[in-house]
C-alpha cells in the first residue's frame, strides 16, 4: 500500500516528533508544534462548518503572519484548495483573482480589509469574509471563530495528484495565470529542496520571503518537516532584519536577490554585528557575484544559489557545489555562485531552449 | 506531466551533470559515469539481445563488484527486474531462489559459477548463464559480450509502479521470501537518505556492506544521485578497509553493526592513522554505545544510526540529532545514537506494536 505523497505528511509527523518544540513565533505570540497543528485543526472544523467541502477554493491575503502559515495545513487538511494572493496588487486585481479562482470565502488581514469591501459587490459568490485580526463589520473574526471550534473535523481521503494550492503568476502578459500546484508537486519540491539545503531540528527560519510567493518557495512545509521553527518578521526592512537574526539567533532564510542588496547596503549601525552562519537560499534573477561576495565575507553568511518557478513548484536548478571549488578565492567562488546550476536531483529533466525552459514536473 | 519516480532517474542526471566524474574504483579498473553509464547500455542491448524483455527476472550472484553495480542500471532501464542473492549462501538456496523468481537468466561472479553449475539440471527455465569475469565453459561472458554489443538499446516506459527488484530475506522462518520493490520504493528511499545523511560530489563511498542486501540500502543508487564514487572492496576485512578507506580518501560508509565492531577492534597497528571525518551510516541491530563511541572518538568518525528492513525499502526510522544533544557529553550522546530513532521524514506513518511493525509503504 502506498502512502500518498503530501506535504500534510510533515505536518502529521511533525506534530508526533516535535509537539514540544517551538514552531512559530509571530511578535508576542509563540507556539508550540503541538498548539500550532491544535489551532490548525480548529480552523478546519470551522471552514467545515462554514460549508466548506474537497475541492473548494480559499483566498487568502495575508503578510507573512501565523493565520496565514497555518492555511497551508488547515485549508489542506479538508482536500480544499488554498489560494494565497499576493497582498501587494490592488483592490480590482484581488476581486479578478478571488472571481477566477472560484473562491468561497476570503480571508483577509486587517490591513487588506477595506480593499476587499471596496470591491465586495464584484463577488457574488464569496459567502464568507473572514478577518485575520480584527473585528471588522461583515466580518467573520478569524480567532474567535477558531477558539470557538472544536479540534475535531472530517478527514477526507487526499490523493496526491488532488490539486493543493493555486498560486497566480506570471502578470507580465495581462492577466495573472493560476498556476495548480498539486499535493505531489509541494511534497516533492520539499524533499528536493532538503536534500540541496540540509534543515535540521535546530534550524530556525526567517520568514523575509512572502508565504504566498509559490507557498513561500515550499518553505511553508520544509521547516515543519525538517522540525524547524517559523520566525514571521513583519515588515521587511534591514532594521528589523537585523534584529530578528540576532534576537531569534536566526540559522536559515530565503531571500530574493533584492532582499539580498538592502541587507548588504544597509548602513554599517545597522548591520553591524549580525551573527554569522547564517544559510540564506536565495532565487529568482541571479544576484550579482559582488553582492554575494559581500554578504559571505562581511556577515560570514553562506548562500546557496536555486531557480524556480511558480510554474514548477518551484525548485528546478540549485548552483551546486562541486569539490573542485575548494580550490578557487572566494571571489571566484561568488561568480560560480552567482549561476543558477543544474537541475535539482528530484527535478526531473530539465531542458533550456532559449528563453523557453521545458520541464516534465513530479 | 508528471515524470515517474525511478532510481533510473538518478542515472539519467549522473551521466548528464557528471560524465567526467569518477563514478566507480574496482581494483585497478576506474570508470567515469560516462564510460560506466555506457557500459550499463551494452549490457542492457546485450540483454535485449538475449531475449529479456519488460518483466523478465534475471539473477545475480555476486560480491560488490563493478558488474554488481551495472545490474542496478542495465537490468532496470529495458524494465526487467533483478534478482540480486546473497553469495553467502549454498548452491541448493541459489537454485530455489533462481527457480522461485522465475529468472531466465543467471548472472554469476566466478566464484560462484561452480556452485551454480552443480544444480544447473534444477533449473530448466534458465536459458542463459552468464560469467561475470571468467571464461568459463557453458557459460556467455560478461565483458566481451558487453563490448561487442552497441550502446543503444530499446527504452520501454517505466512506471513508478513497475517491479524493480525482488530482494530474498526473511529466511528464519522457513524459505526466504521475496521482497518486491517498486521503481518508486526505491526512489523515495533515496530522497529520504540523503535528506537525513547529505551528501555530495566531493563524497566516495566505500562499500563493504554487500549490493545484494536491501540493494545496499539503496545505496547502488544514492551515490550516484549525489555524484559521489563507489567505491568497491574486494573481502570486508579491517586491514583492507582501512587502506582503502586512506588511499581513497573515503568520506562515507555503511556498516552492519557486526562490521563496526571488528574496525573497532581491529589491532593497532592496522587502524593507526586511519583517516578521520568519516561518515558512516550503521542500520540492522542496534550497536553497543560503547562501540559507537569507540568509533567516534578514537577514529574521529561520525555515525548515523538508522533502522529499516528490506521489506520496508529498507529505512523507516532514524536517531536524528536534537539541539538539545549537543549539551551531552560524548558518551551520554553515544547511548542516544544507539537508540533506533523515529520516523524518516519521508517513511510515512510509523507504528511499533510490540514486535510487530506497521508501515505504510510510499
Amino acid at each position: 500500500m502506498e502512502t500518498a505523497l503530501t506535504p500534510l505528511e510533515f505536518g502529521r509527523r511533525a506534530r508526533r516528533l516535535y509537539a514540544d518544540r517551538e514552531a512559530v513565533v509571530d511578535r508576542d505570540l509563540r507556539l508550540t508544534y503541538g498548539q500550532f497543528f491544535e489551532r490548525c485543526d480548529r480552523w478546519s472544523a470551522a471552514l467545515q462548518k462554514l460549508g466548506v467541502s474537497a475541492g473548494d477554493r480559499i483566498a487568502y491575503i495575508a503578510p507573512n503572519v501565523h493565520a496565514q502559515l497555518e492555511s497551508f495545513y488547515s485549508v489542506l487538511q479538508i482536500g480544499a484548495v488554498l489560494v494565497p494572493l499576493n497582498y501587494r496588487l490592488t483592490a480590482d486585481d484581488f476581486a479578478y483573482l478571488i472571481r477566477h479562482s472560484g473562491s468561497r470565502i476570503v480571508c483577509a488581514h486587517p490591513d487588506y480589509v477595506d480593499a476587499v469591501d471596496r470591491v465586495r459587490s464584484q463577488l457574488p459568490k464569496v459567502e464568507h469574509l473572514v478577518s485575520l485580526g480584527e473585528i471588522r463589520q461583515g466580518w467573520l473574526d478569524y480567532e474567535s471563530t477558531l477558539k470557538s471550534s472544536p479540534p475535531e473535523f472530517a478527514h477526507p481521503v487526499i490523493h496526491e495528484t488532488d490539486l493543493a494550492t493555486i498560486n497566480y503568476t506570471s502578470g507580465t502578459t495581462s492577466r495573472p495565470k493560476g498556476v495548480m500546484i498539486t499535493h505531489r508537486n509541494a511534497y516533492m519540491n520539499v524533499v528536493g529542496t532538503l536534500i540541496h539545503f540540509p534543515m535540521t531540528p535546530a534550524d530556525r527560519y526567517l520568514w523575509t520571503l512572502p508565504m504566498f510567493h509559490a507557498n513561500g518557495w515550499t518553505f511553508v512545509w520544509t521547516v515543519t518537516a525538517a522540525g524547524g521553527t517559523h520566525v514571521c518578521l513583519g515588515k521587511v526592512e534591514a532594521k528589523t532584519a537585523f534584529e530578528k537574526i540576532n534576537s531569534e539567533r536566526i540559522t536559515v532564510m530565503c531571500a530574493a536577490p533584492t532582499v539580498l542588496i538592502f541587507l548588504a547596503n544597509a548602513p554599517e549601525r545597522v548591520r553591524k554585528g549580525v551573527r554569522a552562519g547564517v544559510r540564506v537560499l536565495t532565487a529568482g534573477a541571479p544576484p550579482a557575484a559582488a553582492t554575494i561576495e559581500r554578504i559571505e565575507s562581511e556577515f560570514g553568511w553562506i548562500l546557496t544559489h536555486i531557480y524556480g518557478l511558480t510554474e514548477t513548484s518551484p525548485f528546478i536548478s540549485v548552483c551546486e557545489p562541486r569539490p573542485e571549488h575548494q580550490a578557487f578565492s572566494a571571489p571566484e567562488r561568488c561568480v560560480i555562485k552567482a549561476r543558477q546550476g543544474v537541475e535539482l536531483i528530484t527535478s526531473g529533466e530539465l531542458r533550456v531552449a532559449g528563453l523557453a525552459c521545458h520541464v516534465r514536473r513530479k
